[in-house]
């Protein structure tokens, strides 16, 4: 099968179906209407097999998660995700060898686009190292787009759902041990934070996704907007597999230095508070507020004894590691 | 040095300043202001090492041919240059054994980008084996792109630049031969034909790049409006060092199916015939009328000696290679 024939096949009607693409999938480029009044929000994401994702990792799985991760950053800066490309380079001899993967791989892509109303418009299939970018496009009015930079002192610093998941799962799964479907589900298929970053602007003065570990991920804000934080590691939300391991070593790297969350941290003034309750409720996302913006720039993590946590490492450095 | 020291060092400031770039690299999203009454273009291309390019290849060729073959798409649909993002997998020990490498490649990239006016807005970096994807975002008019559909019978079909140079460059390094400067300089640093693609608007009814051979690339077209085309072997633009293996081997595959080419083919109603000499000089590129589009859909090579050439194989296909 050639380059032409599986791009044709599995690519031609990938997610949903926009008025606004004026041309897909099939010519030297995409044409794309972007409505007057609304800005572009762009992001580039890359998976690299035994990198990013396990070489023998469901191809399902891995479409959902190619695209999500993506999804993250337009949720990151309360942009609605609108079109997708997809670079993808596959062995050679994959299609021979797993001959229903790229089919799975489209399946779990297409369902995730489908969901949050993406056309997928373009892309790239190459032979190589098993390996995907997606670039994902979103839209947002002018000045409306929350970045990292904006928190103030007094902030209050919020996350979405709880920390450390995706982290637990692959720990799990790297020693042979059994996971929880919960915890797996967070590692496997993470789900972008649409409707909350959407539901935050306005509101929100800073935000970002965590995808490398919330100290790490809130760091970045911290040096976008010039100030520090105090975290109270009490207010962390962790699920009981999180809070387990936490409770049973006394070490917090996994809700604070593992990767893979991709949920929101952000900060709101504090008069803005009494929102938090109608904004869990309508995004479906659990809200906690876990510590407040400081002057000082330091970024401080209170244990339950009331003395701090000395951290070895901030976060999950894919080029690192 | 961590993935976002990398990124800060590196691809904070790469290509033009824009001022419809809102937001550049350094947050979970670029934001891009499209102008009104433009539509947006957009093309991702991934080069693999080992694959689209040699693993001991000069990374300043490398940082320009990367863009150079994303930008070339938008000159095949006629559209403006204006950002790029950059998605970089670089094996993790590179920084250490080749210190030197990321500037370089920045160094290539910088430079076309800047020639072109184009702002490179964001990126990830990510460890694995060398590759590159970089996704262009050109702009066009509405209705104004060049599409592959299009061609009409009788309309001529022609191309820009000579063609099988880049071909034959790879032939000569592979097997050990010396290399003329000017053949080695189109396989390493290609020129997308961005003027001439804009100069097309209005007058082309059909255009592709070459990337994988004139004979795919043109069949592309073909297939795409129904219909096919005679091209007159005689005439095809070629260089001296092409024409030579041609005239010594009776071998047309280099012109006709080696990749690289990044020339521009595209069939005119015959009615605009008489522009091509200022297309050319207006745009820098030799313009060379090599056939016609006919109303039967195949694609028939006819030789100097009045016979039919039959083809082997039609293209240089990366996945099946």
């Amino acid at each position: 099968m050639s380059e032409f024939d599986l791009i044709r096949t599995h690519f031609a009607r990938l997610g949903s179906e926009r008025a606004d693409v004026t041309l897909g999938v099939g010519d030297d480029c995409a044409l794309l209407a972007v409505p007057a009044g609304q800005e572009l929000a762009v992001s580039i994401d890359t998976l690299v097999s035994g990198v990013h994702f396990l070489p023998d990792c469901d191809p399902d799985a891995l479409g959902h998660k190619a695209l999500a991760v993506s999804l993250s950053d337009l949720a990151a800066m309360g942009a609605e995700p609108a079109w997708a490309t997809l670079a993808l380079t596959l062995p050679p001899d994959l299609p021979r060898t797993r001959p229903d993967w790229l089919a799975a791989f489209c399946r779990g892509l297409d369902a995730l686009a489908c969901e949050h109303g993406v056309a997928v418009v373009g892309g790239d299939t190459t032979s190589g190292p098993l390996a995907i970018s997606i670039q994902v496009h979103g839209l947002v009015p002018p000045g409306q787009a929350v970045r990292r930079r904006g928190a103030s002192p007094g902030d209050l610093v919020c996350v979405s759902g709880t920390l450390g998941d995706a982290g637990l799962a692959l720990r799990l799964i790297l020693s042979g041990e059994p996971v929880a479907d919960g915890v797996r589900r967070r590692l496997d298929r993470p789900m972008p934070r649409i409707a909350l970053g959407l539901a935050l602007r306005g509101l929100a003065s800073a935000m970002i996704d965590c995808s490398d570990g919330l100290a790490a991920d809130l760091g970045h804000i911290l040096e976008a907007s010039g100030v520090g934080a105090e975290i109270d590691l009490a207010e962390l939300p962790l699920s009981l597999e999180v809070a387990a391991v936490v409770g049973g070593t006394l070490d917090w790297s996994l809700p604070l230095a593992s990767g893979d969350d991709y949920e929101l941290c952000f900060t709101l003034p504090p008069a803005h508070r009494p929102a938090l309750l109608g904004l869990a409720s309508a995004s479906g996302a659990p809200l906690t507020v876990i510590g407040r913006i400081t002057e000082a720039p330091a970024l401080r993590f209170r244990l339950p004894d009331g003395t701090d946590l000395r951290l070895a490492r901030t976060g999950y450095d894919h080029f690192s590691d």
